[in-house]
């Protein structure tokens, strides 16, 4: 290890990332200065990886889970040789376009693992990429070669350790023994709000002992120490491990490092110009020629180790052609199509347990499909049949028991599937989808097809009460962007449901689904199954133009057909509108076919009536408005008014 | 103690619970059964109460975080002698209009301190509480007068301890030394899945030790090691304390007990009647007589407890007049108006930081007002001045720095709201109402007039990009029932909305603020300040029918006046709609005053068209309906499209 050197990256990386803020007037330098010696002998000595192909599958993966502190990546990623990251880039840190963005944004500039900034998530998503580099090794290694072997690593503050979603992922990483994951600890004592002791003096180190894993304290300015602190934790490979290290926010600003005000604003001219002075160092955007000799050096060495996982990938591949197939397609990004279960008109099944039967022909077929809930397996549905539990004694198993953390659940979720080669699906009742809610944004903003199995999803629960009864839930799943919400209607609607969520490749599904049985109705468009890819199709249709349209969704579906019955002087067409927002991005002629222009449409969900006021005048809409109540369901029902009667009166009116 | 009477308080709680749960056909047997002797102590012999008083200040808080056992609680309310809670209403369990609610609702009997179910929260509520006792403490007692002397107690599962919410929460009560905090933990080993171990392995005691609390362990069936665990965990009056008692899921339920199938099913006819054989009763929903005989004695113990702690309130307040009149307004829920800041027409000054004035204002008038941020003190502008920061020390500030734990954070808020005799707010940005969502929907549901200070409220943060610009978070939260959200557009509408939150009496205001600038505008409504309880009012008016009217909200209203004056030709009406929700409750009439019918509407709201179809077309809603980028403020409005120009092209069309 050359120390002279990574000491002259370190100073880069606090040259780089102090210019670049400065001149954005905009960004947190107290991180990437505090914490600019890890950057360097992570990006120089640990890492397994190689700038020149930042895909390669067996790379390490590493987590900047304290996200502001994202000058600390780029600065690395440039340094090191990614061509993602250009010093011009740098210059144009937080200006639209630029791969530099206020937080590591994944999808911007390859090297970004995964997108940080809402603090906690980063180390779940830590867990997640560490349970999937297990589960793959255990399904491709031969011990002979060894196709999957890389670590995790992450670096956290304090902020990423006061969330709760960081110890529900830490309490299972403890639990599921990833011996893998390695977690740095960059341990200032500063936050936003001034020392750390306002808030948190809890002893942080034996709660990460209580969760089972190893902790380890170092100093962050004692490279020598890092190495060794690190070896320890590969060496122990029953337990994650945390390592802390103490460090000084802003380090080598000498009149404001160590307070909070260099956590999140630039130096400002003065400042910037002490700290060159004090770091020896003129001139703007300064990186040490050191710096570059030293990586340029690296180069030849990681070249060498990615060909040496090259010749045994290939080596693997010739003796295990089957291996190999399958590894081809976990890492194609294509669902493989299965044979759905067929279920027959009349028929009477919720959509979760439908889901359920769905989910056993699809996880068949994707043996890549892997995922679990949040202590709600029977419930939720989502047993997969001979796939068995992951557990720390068995990786192969494709089950995951989250226990009662669903925010954590999520987030790992992302880690699993931004892993690559596996894809992930997670389950808890949709009015939890509040618990998790800022994962799901992440799955979105990272265009991840993470599935979302959603079960209890209206008041129709009954007796558990307003506390378990969603309401504005679908529709506030529906608003965020780039989210697929689908609420089917039915068991067929479900199995076609999970195939649209399942060919989704650049963004999360939510499937909602019904706690109580659905009957199974027939369907008047001979083409539903590729009708509803539009987002809604027709049910059933009249002969001719209709009098009125009834827009409609999931449970009820039945109930609008139902309430059709019921007035039989008016020609009624119900569609059913699996994805609301779907729908609503089709083209007009394409929306006309289905809800004809000019007709009075009636819609009917129970849930708020919010964003329905685009289909039908507000007394056109049958919604549910205010908080449930504990009851039978379909007492519940009748006590709000939310019965095929009141949707008859309306389509009367 | 009379442990015999005890026992058969315990044995009448499984046999109401049982009961109860077999006729509904649904509930959770398995913790009123496995911890029915701690509620017999905690009713019998713990907690300072008076069920003929269920209001008394200054009794001990109970919350069954735990809420699905919520059986426990019912019978025990009942066993106790509270009226509020009879045998019909048990019979009546989970059904519509019954006080027994699947889970403990808030409101629906009195004895239910907080509502419960979604796991985790209720131990940041007992936090909040003990918070508030602390403080009310601190303010009101003379040492010769100790006016408020109670305790918090709680009763946790295994799912409460899994979740990140309690983590956040009991990382802060730990740091803020709560003493008199007492935490049962019902460790009966079980969740819906199976055992605990198999995602649940940590050493819970030893994280509740690194929190800085006192762990004590036990048994939940020997009553005397519970009341000397509980006189020890008083005695420790520098921690708070966690109490585990190993118990037994669904004890006496001969053939169930010990399994996950007891947790949430009825038990059935058949271990049903085994359970009661095993018990030694027949009959259906026993009560024993011997517990009706203690708990007849109890209530004159209680009595006289009661009267002598209002004697000494009496001679409190002869003592300390002015204290008395301070606690009489403490505790009449009603705001004392403020004389609020003034603000010039002209003047440029960010939403957030005109909140910071009036917050200063509004909380020198109501000293029963406190709160803190989630590490965003100075970003949020939440400041009070002279208030004072709460610390383990100084009981007295009414500032608390709650550390990175937004949900936390919100949750310990309805404690402190729900105790009584506190005003709580919170802060932190408007993209983190993620974090925090389920803690403000049970504002909503418990009526609970908490303040939630959100600010950097759009877009037009800039740099900290996507993973911080709220997009569909304005949309998301004004679908939530009984939610109000207020985004004012300028200072003096900032006034006006702190206002209407301090006098919201039955649940909680979201205030919407902005990072940026902004510009006061005059108002043509003169009696704007009035009219804005509407939820929206005129700002610029025209002579006669307007040709357009311009909905705008937030920041977006400085935008909608300068489109207006871009577009000569017409005459463009504009309006503030502060609150939208607010103003679609309004009757037909006033709305019409504000927005008259049959002229066109254009929107513009930085966020999700979502629900401003209601008042516009398609093409006639500005809206940001994806993700937003990391640069300038201004330059990622332009580069979206989002400008005053777009607005009058929008306009002229």
């Amino acid at each position: 290890m050359n120390i002279k050197a990574l000491e002259k990256v370190a100073l880069s990386v606090r040259a780089l990332s102090m210019d670049a803020i400065e001149k954005a007037n905009s960004g947190h330098p107290g991180l990437p200065m505090g914490a600019a010696e890890l950057g360097a002998i992570l990006y120089g000595e640990i890492l397994k990886h190689d700038p020149a192909d930042p895909a390669w599958t067996d790379r390490d993966r590493f987590v900047l889970s304290a996200g502001h502190g994202s000058m600390l990546l780029y600065s690395m990623l440039y340094l090191s040789g990614y061509k993602s990251i250009t010093l011009d880039d740098i210059k144009n840190f937080r200006q639209i376009g630029s791969p530099c963005a206020g937080h590591p944004e994944y999808g911007m500039a390859a090297g970004i693992e995964t997108t940080t900034g809402p603090l906690g998530q980063g180390i779940a998503n830590a867990v997640g990429m560490a349970i999937a580099e297990s589960m793959l090794a255990a399904r491709f290694n031969t011990g002979k070669h060894n196709v999957v072997d890389h670590y995790t690593y992450a670096l956290t503050g304090d902020g990423c350790l006061q969330e709760g979603v960081s110890a529900e992922a830490s309490s299972l990483a403890g639990h599921l023994k990833l011996g893998k994951l390695i977690v740095y600890y960059d341990s200032n004592s500063i936050t936003i709000d001034g020392r750390t002791d306002i808030s948190f003096t809890e002893d942080t180190a034996k709660r990460y002992e209580a969760y089972g894993w190893q902790v380890l304290k170092g100093s962050m300015y004692d490279f020598e120490e890092i190495q060794r602190l690190t070896a320890q934790a590969k060496a122990e490979t029953g337990k994650p491990t945390l390592i802390i290290l103490k460090s000084i926010i802003g380090k080598g600003a000498p009149h404001k490092q160590d307070t909070a005000g260099i956590h999140g604003a630039p130096l400002g001219a003065e400042e910037l110009a002490a700290a060159k002075a004090n770091l020896g160092i003129s001139g703007d955007f300064y990186t040490a020629p050191e710096s570059a000799a030293y990586f340029a050096e690296k180069q030849g060495e990681w070249k060498k180790n990615h060909a040496a996982w090259q010749e045994m990938f290939e080596a693997w591949s010739k003796e295990n052609p089957d291996k190999r197939k399958e590894w081809d397609s976990f890492h194609s990004g294509t669902a493989v199509s299965a044979a759905l279960p067929e279920f027959k008109t009349g028929e009477k099944i919720a959509t979760r347990n439908a889901s359920n039967k769905v989910l056993a022909a699809i996880a068949a077929a994707n043996t890549n499909l892997v995922g679990g809930s949040a202590d709600l397996k029977g419930p939720n549905a989502v047993a997969i049949p001979e796939a068995g539990d992951y557990t720390p004694e068995s990786r192969t198993g494709r089950y995951l028991y989250y226990g009662i953390r669903e925010f954590g659940m999520a987030a790992i979720s992302n880690g699993i599937q931004i892993h690559g080669g596996l894809r992930a699906f997670c389950a808890t009742f949709l009015v939890f989808t509040d618990y998790l809610r800022p994962a799901l944004r992440l799955s979105a903003l990272m265009n991840q097809p993470v599935v979302y199995v959603m079960t209890h999803d209206s008041i129709f629960i009954g007796e558990d009460g307003p506390t378990h009864q969603p309401v504005e839930h679908v529709t506030s799943l529906r608003i965020i962007p780039n989210v697929r919400v689908l609420r089917p209607g039915d068991a067929e609607e479900t199995a076609q449901a999970w195939t649209m969520a399942m060919e989704r490749r650049d963004g999360p599904t939510v499937l909602v689904l019904s706690r109580q049985n659905l009957t199974v109705f027939a369907k008047d468009d001979p083409d539903w199954k590729n009708t509803i890819r539009t987002g809604a199709y027709i049910v059933k249709k009249t002969e001719g133009t209709p009098d009125v349209v009834v827009i409609a969704t999931g449970s009820e579906v039945s109930l609008a057909l139902a309430a059709a019955e019921k007035v039989p002087g008016k020609k009624v067409q119900v569609v059913s509108m699996a994805s609301r927002e779907l729908f609503e991005s089709q083209p007009e002629n394409i929306r006309n076919t289905i809800v004809p222009a000019g007709v009075r449409v009636v819609t009917c969900e129970a849930g708020t009536k919010t964003g329905w006021e685009r289909w039908a005048k507000p007394g056109d809409i049958m919604a549910v408005d205010r908080f449930g109540e504990s009851g039978p369901g379909d007492k519940v029902a009748a006590h709000l008014g939310f019965t095929a009667d009141t949707l008859a009166a309306i389509i009367n009116r």
